[in-house]
């Protein structure tokens, strides 16, 4: 048995994706700056695909610009409000301490910079308060930017109310969607900023795209010639861009299904995995991701569960793939108020749409195996 | 007859590349960064790319970093050495007032930060003197940036010497390799910094790297995870990594025989196309990329050219395609010392190693009927 359970690390591409970026590969290779009718079919196409993207997500194409990832429009979109804030004298953010990295690295540089910078906490369910989003934001907020769902619990946190709090107080709202898009509807209205990665929905690694509201200038972080219209220079990664529309555009299509076959697995799994003594289901909020389950196991180091579970064909992580070689407890689970012992242990699994039944009873019966081995092992 | 002449705007993968990409795309899919083996194997994948690179530029694999492509590059090298200038209290940099954008862009960035920028002149041959970057160099200089070859007139510059002038005064050297990488041999044992970028040598868009001598730290442009060491966060490119590595590997190999296909085309090309009357080969270096050739002629608009050109099937380009839609002047052939009207006609044909004697043929007869056909119009 051989089962893929990181899906929040990273997805395999679906097929539809694939034959897409090989299509582009070989046939579209032009740049789409060239003024030759090659070059303007290139043009064309990526046209299509920001559409495409666009309208997946309430969005206008003018709206949405490709970058290299979710990193990168994550580092954008935050250095552009900031610098946006910067110019009428507000350098306050308000953001929450169970962000990604790439979110809370960013917030760090802006600290040295001068930034005041407020992480809110986050509640042992996993979820941010917006009245707490409205308690912080100040005169010189300049921007909240809270993620739309977490890496490590799932958690979907309330993006409409926290997006019409930033909308009455005049404050830009930037969301980190990268592990939501594809996986639950999501639309832009109450959002002034949103990034997004392609290969967190079955689409290609290296691309991605940050949403900006219209008006909202965003800063270059890549400087160079003038693609998305001056706010993010170097030729276009065409391939692999289509292959991120076609991903969106069938998750899109797929969401209900998928959803209906990841939530009923899922369940299964949770309660399969209760069952185990001392078993500590570290999320259990309503509103999730359809695929994210994340346990501690008393007295049971994370590591050791997730090597043997490879052996036995199941991977799995402890937390973000970022962050992976790390020995330091989550921060996500210590923010939200876990243990460091148990936000130490935690066994994230992230199912696919793609899960069978066998998969699933082959996933509790070995968890609970190898915990019940560990606990023998350690009392010997 | 389709003839892609535009080689320095892009190229289309080699089989090899495509094929080692397709490969990776729907095999290799587990993040890099993951525990378990299908991770490690990744991990394992790039780290073997990694080393194919570093080995044909003679550099250690721990030299390299991945990046998005050439302009991420050339941002976060300049960007880099501007910082650790700084810390040293020196903030000049000397480049030349042709490179490209990527790097034109940036500096200009850094002087409106208060960092003092020296653009040395290009003289008629499109080479740098190497005296004069000598010259250019103060007590406060952090750095100097020196393109490889420039991509549109193809001409070499004296990499090595200027290499050494910097090494002699303690000055930090970044060359812009992104046209010359794959093309002629490059080592980078007198080079600090270079960039390059995987889809000017046949490899895929969307990715490139960085070569920091041993002992340079790198600002890293994106914040987030631990990748590449701290210098640059994202989920890694593995399918594309590998596909460049491919490439390179491919163009180091069979650079000899694609110089010689080249060279003899590109040399029966300006002698055809210098025949016809008002013909200006606007470079004509000895030491230059064997496909470049780039010619203006007297009284014929660049544009107008180019469309006739492309209705019948030759893909030819004014000047960069970054700087398409433009109807500038190209700075490039302004900067050295070229007159507007001519710089505004340039013709820019970069051939491959795929060119046939047909092709060659046709490109000199269609080039001279359209040039005549264009005056032709033009006195009725």
């Amino acid at each position: 048995m051989n089962i893929y359970a990181d899906n929040a690390a990273t997805t395999r591409m679906s097929k539809k994706a694939l034959y897409e970026m090989n299509y582009h590969l070989e046939n579209s290779f032009a740049n789409p700056s060239s003024s030759y009718m090659m070059g303007q079919n290139a043009r064309r196409i990526l046209d299509k695909a920001r559409e495409d993207i666009a309208g997946v997500i309430g969005a206008s194409p003018r709206e949405i610009i490709f970058t290299s990832g979710g990193s990168e429009g994550d580092n954008q979109a935050i250095v552009s409000a900031a610098r946006l804030g910067a110019a009428s004298g507000k350098k306050h953010i308000v953001s929450s301490s169970f962000e990604h990295h790439a979110v809370l690295n960013t917030l760090k540089a802006l600290e040295k910079q001068g930034y005041e910078i407020t992480l809110l906490d986050v509640h042992p369910d996993g979820i941010v308060r917006p009245e707490e989003v409205e308690k912080a934001i100040k005169d010189s907020t300049a921007l909240v930017s809270i993620m739309y769902a977490n890496n490590e619990t799932g958690t979907l946190q309330p993006i409409d109310e926290i997006g019409k709090i930033c909308k009455k107080k005049g404050v830009l709202f930037h969301t980190d969607a990268v592990q939501a898009l594809g996986h639950v509807p999501v639309n832009v209205e109450n959002i002034d900023l949103l990034s997004a990665s392609a290969h967190k929905f079955h689409g290609p690694k290296g691309t991605g795209f940050l949403y900006a509201k219209k008006g909202i200038r965003l800063t270059s972080l890549i400087l160079g010639g003038a693609q998305e219209r001056g706010q993010r220079a170097g030729t276009e990664n065409l391939p692999a861009i289509c292959a991120m529309a076609c991903a969106l555009k069938e998750a899109a299509e797929n969401m209900e299904e998928s959803k209906e076959i990841m939530t009923k697995a899922r369940d299964l799994i949770i309660k399969g995995l209760s069952q185990i003594e001392g078993a500590n289901l570290n999320v259990d909020a309503k509103k999730r991701l359809p695929g994210h389950i994340n346990f501690s196991f008393e007295d049971i180091a994370g590591e050791s569960l997730l090597i043997l579970l490879d052996q036995k064909g199941i991977c799995a992580s402890s937390g973000s793939a970022c962050m992976s070689g790390s020995l330091d407890p989550s921060h996500v689970l210590l923010a939200m108020g876990q243990s460091p012992p148990l936000a130490s242990g935690a066994l994230r699994l992230t199912i696919g749409a793609d899960i069978t039944e066998e998969q699933t009873d082959y996933i509790i019966k070995t968890v609970k195996e190898t915990v019940e081995y560990l606990r023998s092992f350690k009392r010997k």
